[in-house]
């Protein structure tokens, strides 16, 4: 051990190492001031030939809310509406609860609600949980060149900051869509590499989204900005094997507090390098074996990220959101009930029938691994939220005996957005339906009632239905909010 | 972008992971508690055919001091005292005025001590704060094998802890050591690959550290430190594009909160995946191109990283160490002054220009980065401290004017931790000394007394000398204290 430790000691690697560090390190001393420390990293902003970090910063600091298309702005709103209903759909599963009951000895003043609750915390706790709870269904939004689900780290931080520091709605819809537009744009650089390889982009990227948001609330300027850029960079959260455990929701939520956390930090002027995502030891070469610099930096301003966002209309894996579309398309055309049905034929991509071919599930859980379940469930009760995902629900009877009369066929020609249906009726007619795009995909994307819908079944019982009806009108008219942080009022269970 | 949006949108991998993503979130569901949770990714466990993190959870929470050799209660017991010394020394530093400034607001309650300050935090800041104080001067202690600075992430969670959830000395040094060990070994197993593609190891390393110490002193159970390392692994932090930036010692501050959080959180049943660190998209994986696991689980409780720490007799880069120290004893030896000598004439690697060539430093700075003012103001002061590198110190005329009297020629027949210095006196004499190994490596380790003058020196005109006293021997006894939390008490600034 002690030779080993001697000739690792003696490594020239190791001495060049220690005395760069010890070098650089101490720059900081003489140039803390922003000019100073632009200089302190100019030979390695140099050596990458990019400014990358600097050209997203100066984007982020400049834009204005009256610069984004009317498209832009609407999707944004649907962002937070989705969001919103999803983090109070969440707020009181164990995960949560866990989470408060660790943190409540250590948080700050009282200063952020908790959406579907009655506690309040500082607002990087806020944040943290407000973001653990929106994941916890894997029902939040999704931006699908990346699988990154935009609003958890960035409206987790957003909102709980807006608490602290009032602005208007149109402040706090720009942020957020800044704060998106500057996730997704990094994601876009490393994805599918850094995906791959096991990082949870959601968390990794998220905390550039969130610290973009929350230095846009604080009116950073342009060197402040990179900075927050800088130490937002210093903190992606979240690795793919923490799947199947409350760590999942973990990523979000911390990603929201490690980006809020840059920002603050930032606005005082502590300072970072001026490269982080692109230099050469930077974020990107460091988590990623793909850079493509062109996805952060080309046409800001002009092609948003932000109005490619997604929501899910069912509660489970979108692979089998085709056959739950036809299922509920056919029974509302036909007014079908159970007991017309003779049996229901699906053709399918391999991949359904590999990700939810459980044939007989036994709890809410496994009715989310089966096409059968979804598909009969669909039929019975004309949706495919978390309620048609209970026990109750995959246990009924009325779902069991419909579900034993589903059959699924792989088909290798039929896409995995797609789906072809045949069902037969006991009267010998047969009815039949071809998915192209299922709803909620960004050709077919849900409509704004189908989110309300979603957001009532997610909230009631939850926060009374007055209250909820404040909370959705606030939600589609945030651009004419005096006080954004209402929103989070209207979220939150009052007293 | 439409057309590239579907594209991407219509890709199979991106279902295939949505739906894995949706399905393996879920279990968490059905199975929070900790048996269930364990059950839940039994798969990819048994894939990676490892079982890392589990045995070394396991050693933590069975690891007792009555099993600590001498020598490493010892080196734990010097590493407490040399992480004390930077950490006061550092707490006046404009980087830790900001920081204070940015988190003041939100704050819990005044649990925790600021070291060398008067301000009081919750927990997971003043781990922060701390970490970040420590770590300013990269005048920390390094384990040579990672060149990981273990005592910032792990003594800066521990400390804050213990000061809110009191243990005794002889449990504060235990869990010192198995958090400077778990670092350490994790480091071991992904270093160089992982610290060369641009990581800050002590800070992507140190978060399992702190979790660690922080979930031994909470009393965790196998699976919730398996589920803290989880966590911790979750959090890594840093990348060395940060160095020369205030970032720099943002790293360890931040891994400490981080495991401290990890650790908060697990002790309430959050869970995690059983794999994290060596699952197949876990963070080894994720992070490093080389995983050598056997580094981590073997010879757990017979072998101790904690007892290869070292510590820096000179505020400046080793890579010049060797000169400084032959500088000093023969200046020692000889009771040398300035104007005995005509001239000092050094044969060094060649890594000894490279990195610290400068031969008229005009700032404190600089003179880090110049060998000739460090053999200078050595043989003046017999010393190479933050005072030494100080304004005052480089621009003495004295200095000066011996400096200019030192030579440097590259032997590359010299190793990096050599030296081989000539001094000739004016009457002719010619005195030679030869560094095999300088002070403060591995092979010639500080003495007590040295780190208690390096200590002396780095907290004078910041606490009382009387406190300082006191402090002093509380680390050197901290075996023997009732509460841990003393040491805080005595290293903050009264009233």
């Amino acid at each position: 051990m002690s030779t080993f430790t001697r000739r690792s000691a003696l490594k020239v690697g190791a001495f060049a190492s220690l005395a760069a560090a010890q070098g650089l390190v101490q720059r900081s001393i003489a140039a803390p001031a922003p000019g100073a420390a632009s200089a302190a990293t100019a030979g390695e902003n140099a050596q990458s030939g990019k400014g990358v970090t600097r050209t997203l910063a100066r984007y982020i600091v400049n834009a204005r809310y009256e610069d984004l298309p009317a498209n832009v702005r609407k999707e944004g709103t649907r962002t937070l509406l989705n969001w919103i209903g999803v983090a109070v759909g969440g707020s009181h599963h164990e995960t949560v609860d866990r989470a408060v009951a660790a943190l409540t000895p250590f948080s700050g003043p009282a200063q952020a609600h908790l959406l579907g609750r009655k506690e309040r915390f500082d607002i990087m706790n806020a944040a943290f949980l407000n973001g653990v709870a929106s994941h916890i269904f894997d029902y939040d939004d999704t931006h699908l060149k990346t699988i990154i689900h935009p609003a958890g780290p960035v409206t987790s931080a957003l909102l709980a900051l807006s608490e602290y520091h009032p602005i208007s709605g149109r402040e706090f819809l720009n942020a957020l869509v800044l704060g998106v537009e500057t996730e997704c744009r990094i994601g876009n650089a490393v994805y599918p590499n850094h995906y791959d390889v096991g990082w949870h982009i959601t968390g990794t990227a998220g905390v550039f989204g969130a610290a973009a948001a929350a230095g846009k609330v604080l009116g950073l300027t342009e060197q402040q900005m990179v900075w927050a850029l800088g130490l937002a960079a210093s903190q992606p959260v979240g690795l793919r094997e923490s799947f199947g455990s409350m760590n999942k929701s973990f990523n979000p939520g911390r990603a929201a507090s490690n980006g809020l956390f840059a920002a603050l930090l930032a606005a005082k002027d502590y300072t970072s390098s001026d490269g982080m995502i692109e230099a050469k030891r930077g974020w990107a070469n460091a988590i990623s074996t793909k850079q493509d610099y062109r996805e952060i930096t080309e046409g800001l301003g002009q092609r948003y990220e932000a109005a490619l966002n997604t929501y899910k209309p069912f509660a489970c894996g979108i692979v089998i959101h085709p056959a739950i579309d036809a299922a509920i398309q056919l029974r509302n055309e036909y007014k079908l009930t159970a007991d017309q049905i003779a049996s229901i034929d699906l053709k399918v991509n391999p991949l359904v029938i590999e990700l939810t071919g459980k044939k007989t599930p036994r709890i809410g859980l496994e009715g989310k691994f089966s096409v059968y379940h979804s598909v009969a469930v669909a039929i019975i009760e004309g949706a495919a939220g978390e309620r048609q995902y209970s026990d109750r629900a995959v246990q009924d009877p009325a779902v069991i005996a419909l579900r034993d009369r589903v059959t699924a066929t792989v088909v290798p020609s039929v896409k995995p957005e797609q789906v072809d249906m045949t069902i037969t009726l006991k009267d010998g007619r047969k009815l039949h339906k071809f998915i192209e795009h299922a709803i909620g995909s960004l050709e077919v994307p849900m409509t704004d009632k189908q989110l309300e819908t979603k957001f009532l079944d997610l909230v009631s019982g939850i926060l009374p239905d007055a209250q909820v009806r404040r909370l959705i009108d606030a939600c589609w008219q945030v651009e004419t909010l005096k006080n954004a942080g209402d929103i989070a009022t209207l979220g939150a269970v009052q007293g």
